[in-house]
């Protein structure tokens, strides 16, 4: 008997009665059911309120990105029980590859970004403060910190893994529990990560809800902390958007919808050209990959004019020779869509494309997909068309076939391209092929104010290219317009999204007190200890060696040009200097930074282990012969990545601040060190 | 006979016959009507799309900030003609300053931060870009661009002149063209302000439409691309942001609404404090200024229970002293609200507050304005009251007197009062008073979750504070929830809100073609010319230069220490060295840099001028005695801010990418020098 699926609310696995079945994509015999029992929405959100945020608060940015690591260890060592449930919603093993290992390699990327740019408390930074008065008492910046809410994720069917991680993973580094629904028709997959997620016991408690079936009043009962992410039609999103509670309290609702995404065949690429090769391969890729159920997939070909029946006869060759059916059949490269319901939706729509416009390659009549049983899966024969008036012909631009089906559009002249581009309203993505860089130099800024993301397609890409289909973690997914205005994904860019950004105004010590950063002008500590000296947990913000002096001599300049070679006029042509803004020879601005290491280096082994960068260093005024100069050094930043060096010692990075200053105690110098410091206690992991 | 406004639409100054009357805030009398002739939407939108957009587009980042600079300069000439107007509005000059000057301000800062910040093209990098393959030939990043739309902005009748120029200047700085829509009842001061910004002949045609009275289908008529931005009552942001158009095209909305700010007297300051006085003078001064018609104003005064007889003794008495009447009487301190039907509206609120709470001040009876003709003007006397249960009463939290009114709100203990603050369900800004920097470093993250910006006062940041009420264009405008959700201001920020980002992905070739920025991995060009020998103009990004070698020596070692007297272990210490994770002493970091400088230094003058900062540096791998390191200098960004040096000689800033190498080709250091490199030709204006 056909499982019934369960909800995850408050704690507890909730569902027993059986709803609505929910089909194998490749047999379509009912394999699960969703479940009728009621959802107490209310202590759902309370839950997520009351215990979720609590026990995500009491870890900070670092230790949840260390949380991600470790989940996604822990899914990948599952990830063949994944595999065998992925089957049923008929992916191929590269389809789910997609989705299952997509998922947790976002769960990667995230730790890792979070591991790198986070901090190791709960308030991020996001300065450089600034002087907002002359007397160097009031400064501002802004810092960003978790809004004390929670987010609910609805998903897409078409991938119930990544497509809930990809959300979870940011969400979840800026400590907002999650309340997931994925789409019905492939929820039993969701339903099966969700349980893997909780029994890895690396979720703090309320960290994660499920539900399975319908979200009821879960948005009525949201509030201004809250947020609400989704993926799937323009339509729906549109929907969920003018949710009155929503909008009443200016709930941030980020839409991801699908859309119509084009591929553009510059006109500078010749069938010889790899180029040529490259395009047709990715558009045959993407029209067939997932069988062509992706928000990101090609639905517009477009194609010089002249090109287009060498573009035509290519693409219906290589669709040709795609095996449709079971993945499990040896040689099939396409398989189902998710749902019958979906074969009938792709029908009708390919109906009204073809309206207007020829169809060069459909294999409906006598399509047998390979496989035993499968006669009434979902299947679907890859289906090009082609239209030879994009101006006039509306449809293509506005009806999406989301399966197997792309249309190949001919224009004239790039700048038609770009203009039929735009009639998508709005798209995740588009890919232009093209050999010249003046090309993609003039066309991808035109592109790119209607699109999320472009992809720039020539030889030298094609050896590394992840493909038009793919969003990364690292770059921003989701389009304006129809593709819904959202953005998710785009390195820590996501994370920012899911924390609420305040500018903080007051005195530069209140400033650094709240940020966790020295501010200039704060208050600082000088001991007898000098601040090299003391191990990673002794260090506090604000602790501070100011550096005896050092007069500067025409020696000193002389014996560096000796030892860097660098002789610069500047430095070494007495007559020449005299014309320059200065009047005279100045010292290399890296002696001043030689000079100033060497005031505040402590010279003996110690905790410091590594100098091993600098940041924003600006010459500020020059250093002439007979200048006096000495550095102040402030312990400005500390970030604890729970790292240890090869021998186990743990280690943290320090930012220090420093100021040279000369003997009128003017600014000549002004940059960050970084440092790794060594930790007085031995780990503890 | 009362003039009768204009719009300006499509390049015409449009309406002659009179419509709704409008009125002297301070007499009451019909000054202006707005006119009754029908505005052609339909017409604004095309003029902005056909005209405005390739007008704004000739343009640069650079060059619009210029623009701004001098619109700023011509407005401020001209200041005087806009105060007379203010007048009438029943601003004293104090509140037309924060209008007018702060309007002006807001240009020059916006101009200033363009010039700083953004390119002299119309791609924005948001780099930097990274690698997305082990092979070198794929990488991504993001750009941002003008999103080829229109900015409708539609404000509120309390800063007719800010509140246009804090919202056209980001948005102009964007390529932007904007309608903008002010709040009927002061348009006439906005229209003023239009008026001149036309006659300066600064703007760019269709870069600014003005609306009087209704903004009809307007929003039912813009697309993906275009943007809306509101400020007023939270109860019209949630009307308009329901606006089946704006939702089905994904329109971006920001709201800004007024909210129920607060400020929090900490529980560590006692009557004896500086910080007691402060607060009580914060408090009165946003209670009174712009006799309280500002959206920052503070509405709930947070005092601990065993403080709120001190403050409220205080209050009074500060309240006492405010003379109320015509801004042009000697002494008088605080002016009319904008209108009688506002009068009308604070008295209502006043009276819902006034249910279950005490009224400690109010003036109301026998209350008489001071001037002459001012009997039906729409003054309202300074209202305080006194909550002493803020857990159970609701209006305190939720109904706002957009006047002079403010209530005291007694808690116990910072916590309560950071529950009572988030009461308000999102609000723009609160003020915190206190001398302890442990409390600003508990509480303000909290209450950052649900405002906007957050200023904490104390004696040290008096000095120079801006004070609670003043949005500033460095830092966010614009809170959650209540508060619209919105970010306004905030530096750039504000100006990338307005651009589109997309993500990049290509060959660093293309990436580099297509940002303008060098891309490590991109084809380079090396020439018999040193790069150093280029002129600005001459210089293209990928010119490079790779260097000679040098083998590092013990003796480079020894000398360096000696001139920077860097004696560390590391370099020195061959014991205590072996331990290390190197094994062995390697070349100090600055060594390396200074060496690099040697090496691709051209010693004589010649057009770089000067290299005044370094970003980003990261050492990468040790050097040791032995080894032999070479630099590869490259052009990675120019950006001509159009300025000259004091000669009038032209200049551009310019950016190179650095890679030391060593002699196995791997990376040792990496870092961008920066420089300003003189123009062969003498500046055109």
């Amino acid at each position: 008997m056909p499982q019934t699926l369960q909800s995850f609310i408050a704690g507890r696995w909730i569902g027993s009665e059986a709803a609505t079945p929910l089909h194998s994509a490749l047999t379509n015999a009912v394999i699960y059911h969703t479940h009728a029992d009621r959802i107490d929405f209310d202590e759902a959100i309370m839950h997520a309120r009351k215990t979720g945020i609590p026990a995500l608060m009491q870890l900070n940015f670092q230790q949840r990105a260390a949380r991600l690591k470790a989940l996604a260890l822990y899914l990948l060592n599952r990830k063949e029980e994944l595999y065998a449930i992925s089957h049923q919603t008929g992916a191929t093993r590269a389809d789910s590859w997609v989705d299952i290992e997509g998922g947790t390699g976002t769960l990667f990327a995230y730790a890792s970004m979070g591991s790198r740019e986070l901090p190791s408390s709960n308030v991020l930074h996001e300065g450089p403060a600034m002087a907002l008065g002359k007397n160097g008492g009031f400064a501002g910046t802004h810092i960003l910190v978790p809004r004390g809410g929670l987010a609910v994720h609805i998903n897409a069917f078409n991938f119930p893994i990544w497509g809930l991680l990809e959300k979870f993973a940011p969400s979840f580094l800026a400590a907002m529990p999650c309340i997931a629904k994925p789409a019905s028709a492939t929820s039993y997959l969701t339903e099966a990560l969700v349980r893997m997620m909780h029994e890895s016991g690396l979720l703090p408690a309320g960290a994660l809800q499920l539900v399975i079936g319908s979200t009821g009043d879960l948005l009525d009962r949201l509030g201004g902390s809250d947020v609400v992410t989704f993926t799937g039609s323009a339509d729906t999103a549109a929907k969920l958007r003018a949710n009155r509670n929503l909008i009443a309290n200016s709930v941030p609702f980020t839409a991801e919808a699908d859309s119509l995404n084009c591929a553009i065949l510059a006109p500078d690429v010749t069938p010889d050209d790899a180029e040529f090769d490259l395009f047709v391969k990715e558009v045959a890729r993407e029209m067939t990959g997932k069988a062509g159920q992706k928000c990101t997939a090609i639905r517009r070909i477009m194609v010089p004019d002249h090109m287009v029946d060498a573009v035509g006869t290519r693409l219906r060759e290589r669709l040709a020779k795609v095996s449709v059916g079971d993945p499990s059949v040896e040689g099939v490269r396409m398989g189902a869509l998710a749902s019958r319901d979906q074969q009938r939706d792709v029908a009708e729509r390919v109906e009204q494309l073809a309206r207007g416009n020829e169809v060069l390659f459909s294999a409906r009549d006598g399509f047998a997909p390979l496989g035993e049983g499968v006669s009434e899966g979902a299947f679907f024969a890859p289906t090009l068309l082609l239209c030879r008036d994009g101006q006039r012909n509306e449809a293509v631009h506005d009806v999406e076939a989301f399966g197997p089906v792309s249309t190949i559009i001919s224009y004239h002249g790039i700048d038609e391209a770009l203009a039929l581009a735009a009639r998508g309203k709005g798209s995740l993505v588009s890919t232009l092929v093209t050999k010249e860089p003046a090309i993609a130099a003039y066309a991808v800024p035109v592109a790119a104010a209607s699109h999320g993301r472009v992809l720039v397609l020539d030889r030298e890409a094609a050896v590394d290219s992840t493909g038009h289909g793919s969003p990364l973690p690292q770059l921003k997914h989701g389009g304006p317009g129809r593709a819904g205005g959202g953005e998710e994904l785009g390195g820590i860019r996501a994370v920012r999204h899911f924390l609420q950004r305040a500018a903080l105004q007051g005195s530069p010590t209140m400033l650094a007190a709240v940020t966790g950063e020295y501010v200039r002008g704060a208050a600082v500590q000088e001991s007898e200890v000098h601040p090299f000296r003391k191990h990673f947990e002794d260090l506090a913000i604000g602790d501070s060696l100011l550096t005896h002096r050092r007069t500067v001599s025409e020696a000193d300049i002389v014996n560096f040009g000796g030892v860097s070679g660098d002789y610069f006029y500047m430095h070494f042509d007495e007559v020449a200097a005299r014309d320059t803004q200065f009047g005279q020879r100045i010292a290399h601005g890296y002696f001043v930074l030689s000079a100033a290491a060497g005031l505040f280096v402590s010279p003996a082994p110690g905790p410091v282990l590594a100098n091993y960068g600098l940041d924003n260093l600006r010459f500020v005024a020059p250093v002439v012969i007979g200048d006096t100069i000495r550095a102040r050094l402030t312990c400005k930043r500390k970030v604890d990545r729970n790292r240890t060096d090869d021998k186990g010692v743990g280690q943290g990075v320090v930012a220090w601040d420093v100021q040279v200053t000369n003997q009128r105690d003017e600014l000549v110098a002004s940059y960050d060190i970084l440092t790794l410091v060594m930790k007085r206690s031995m780990m503890s992991a």
